[in-house]
């Protein structure tokens, strides 16, 4: 039998009417507040003909509002699909059709660059909606079936096609349980958000926030480490989210100083935190905990707590409580210290992708490599399909290969992510032109640039006669890196 | 599609291998030590036959060999059903018959009793399984499905015939970790256990221990404040589970003593707790969390926090986070302060009792009376089928009712409970006997003291003309207690 919980919101709001939910730096609601709020956005969103089953794209950066949003959503039974506001229009409208969705919600700024491709009966900033002076009083979801698909978010794979992650009520509210089972749930609690709300690594907080009656302290600005230190001590904050680059500011910008007692765990995702940082928190007493997760796991999955970070340098950890991890090579289960594809199976794993076939047996292939030492923990050896992470940010070499390939000059693209001190890495390219072509570098920037979100651009385009593959014929992508100048391959 | 989760302790286990699972006055073990005692004691007990899907009875004491034996049967795949020791043997043979249970295990000091009724390849006590050369490598289960039953505890209900309660993997998951949303989960908590584990107060706090990670105080004998208000400190106890009668011992034992800051949680079940002994709590610094809870709930489904105490007296509280709460009459939901029958529904609700058919639609209709106020505060007026609670025992008036009117001197019987300084209530009996009969009160408690549990026995046997009985011959328990003597109706 399904289960079926109470609507998150309306509950926490019964049970913690008082409390302060989420904080900005301008304003701050209470949980009975912010459910108020996102019951009269939901009348307001039913106005626009907005009904249960409704796919809905959200395009907007961290706010209060779009937190209203997205529980006003709930409200009505909708699908929330959350874009990466770093997309650009073309990339958008792939997503867009992809889900199906019935309108696309923007921010003010943004509104005009959509209603230039989309009309106004598709494209609607936030204040326009809640602006309306229109209200319908559409039935108010009381309860949530956890097996639902609540929340959407678009990864690309392999294949360069992004494709829509589903993660149910169910995911999130497994995330948010298990996540509490590692770093336990203390009153004063106080998460800070420094990550974009359509990534999973803060959608996540937020909904940890309403399921544990937790603080939630939300930045809307671009990441500052000045400001992320000050609101540490100002607001009692008690975890941050953090992916490497991000830490290694916070920490540098602390300089001789330390965080208050209250402050209890840095969680880091996005790749293992290099020895020299994690050291260096250890002197300053920061504890690091560090996680491996992806938008399919609805946040983390494996954890390596605090107490383990420097016997166990470089690995992730163990699975959470609820999930299960092996590694595997041909279908054969990996004996420890072998390495093969990590396999993830637990109550937070998505069912599928949206609008096609749901996974079989609730095992979940990662594409990632990795393997697990004698006593279970992972250690992650390489990113599925070549994955770059950049300044946390997911970036697919065959999405950026696609797009060279379009053009008319290229004969043949490869995109491998090469070391970055800023960004932990960024994506080089490697192109073959026509033979006679006189296509610069800078006119297949240009092309790009129409075309990628500014963070998926390649930071150099080298030109080469032929592009190392194997014998099918597949692109092998880590040899490309043989190609770069002797100085800077690693 | 079913959830999966890993086999709780094994998983613990490998999370948190050398933390303290569970001490006792005399022992300990890691979740290591005991994830590799219950599966010696899966393997010993396979050699018996017993195998996945058996119904396995357990009438033991609290001990640390008890709650290997609840692991070990668990790893097998068994469904374990826990009897209240204090059953007479005939009580126990109506259960355990009704269960289909393939063995019997029990205490050394018990075995002989039961092994005069049953053969002995059907009782075995623990340490005879335990001692065996025996081992048979069975498969160990890795994984429970949440649907599965793991656990049955038999209530009578108003039949007076027992009823075993399916609770299942889930139901325990979810009651352990809608209890974390609650009360929060901190490295350092400790939960002391001085209630049987054959009830679910008990039960609910060793699986709590193992999902969280959490060390477990066991006692394993009778209930002695002293002792108990020493552990506390000694130990470092931030939560102990008891029952009014419990708490005002303790309160007496600590006299102007106090409890140490790191203590945490009275988690006080069995009814609401008096005015004056929570003033009492309140002005020593003891926290006191009410909770409403059944069989049937996987313990806590209501829960009153030490904040709202005072102000809200006499109130169980909110329903947990997960779980939805109404109050119904003739199918209507009532309105704030209209009392009717207390209805709930959540993820620990039993699905069922066993070899009967499910419930329907997830509500389950407790029997109990009670109203929500304005601010939806619960506040409980009469236990299910007037439920006796003693000393945190639950006694059914029916079942006694049913032995009495089997005495063949005996026309007509009602049992009602009756305020009592020490237990809270005991039952008190009104008997209509035969005209002419020459029985005396004492010939009746003998012949209730075979065929009834110690605590179940009444206090008092009353001979009386008439019981009161409505228009459709319906027993009315309320109106027995006009049948007492004047100075002691309450």
């Amino acid at each position: 039998m399904d289960i079926v919980l109470p609507n998150f919101l309306e509950k926490r709001a019964h049970l913690s009417p008082t409390k302060i939910a989420i904080k900005t730096e301008t304003s701050s609601l209470t949980f009975g507040q912010l459910f108020i709020r996102s019951k009269e956005l939901a009348y307001k969103l039913a106005s626009l003909r907005i009904r249960k089953g409704d796919y809905v794209s959200i395009y907007m950066e961290n706010s209060l509002e779009l937190v209203e949003l997205i529980f006003a959503l709930k409200n009505i039974g909708c699908i929330t699909v959350l874009h990466n506001t770093r997309l650009t229009v073309d990339e958008l409208a792939y997503q867009v059709e992809d889900a199906r969705s019935k309108i696309i919600i923007t921010d003010e700024e943004k509104s005009s660059l959509l209603q230039e491709r989309w009309n106004n009966s598709f494209v609607y900033s936030f204040s326009a909606i809640n602006n309306t002076m229109k209200y319908e009083e559409v039935p108010i979801q009381h309860e949530f079936n956890l097996s639902d698909t609540d929340t959407i978010m678009y990864t690309s794979g392999t294949t360069g096609f992004p494709k829509g992650v589903k993660q149910t009520y169910g995911n999130h509210y497994w995330s948010a349980t298990a996540s509490a089972l590692n770093l336990g749930i203390r009153e004063d609690d106080c998460w800070l958000i420094a990550v974009p709300l359509f990534h999973i690594s803060g959608l996540s907080i937020i909904m940890r926030g309403v399921i544990y009656g937790m603080k939630v302290v939300l930045h809307t600005t671009k990441f500052d480490p000045v400001k992320v230190n000050r609101v540490i001590r100002s607001e009692k904050v008690t975890i941050i989210s953090v992916v490497t680059t991000m830490l290694t500011k916070l920490v540098d910008e602390l300089g001789d100083g330390s965080y208050p007692a209250s402050f209890r765990c840095m969680l880091a995702g996005g790749g293992p935190v290099p020895l020299p940082m994690l050291e260096r928190c250890y002197e300053k007493n920061i504890p690091v905990v560090q996680t491996y997760g992806m938008t399919e796991t609805c946040s983390q999955i494996v954890t390596l707590s605090a107490t383990d970070a420097l016997s166990k340098i470089g690995s992730s950890g163990k699975a959470l409580f609820p999930c299960q991890l092996k590694i595997v090579v041909d279908g054969v289960e990996q004996v420890p210290n072998s390495p093969g594809e990590i396999v993830v199976k637990g109550p937070n794993v998505t069912p599928g992708y949206l609008h096609r076939a749901n996974f079989d047996d609730g095992w979940l292939y990662t594409g990632d490599i990795g393997y697990l030492d004698e006593e279970g923990f992972l250690y992650v050896l390489d990113r599925r399909s070549d994955l770059i992470i950049s300044g946390g940010e997911n970036i697919y070499p065959a999405e950026i290969e696609g797009v060279l390939q379009a053009h008319p000059d290229v004969v043949d693209a490869g995109v491998t992510g090469v070391e970055n001190e800023k960004w932990g890495e960024v994506p080089n390219a490697f192109v073959v032109l026509k033979s006679g072509a006189k296509t610069t570098q800078e006119d297949i920037m240009n092309f790009l640039y129409d075309r990628l979100a500014k963070y998926k651009l390649p930071k150099r385009i080298m030109f080469v006669e032929t592009l190392p593959r194997n014998a099918t014929n597949k692109l092998q992508r880590r040899k490309l890196k043989d190609l770069l100048p002797q100085n800077e391959a690693n």
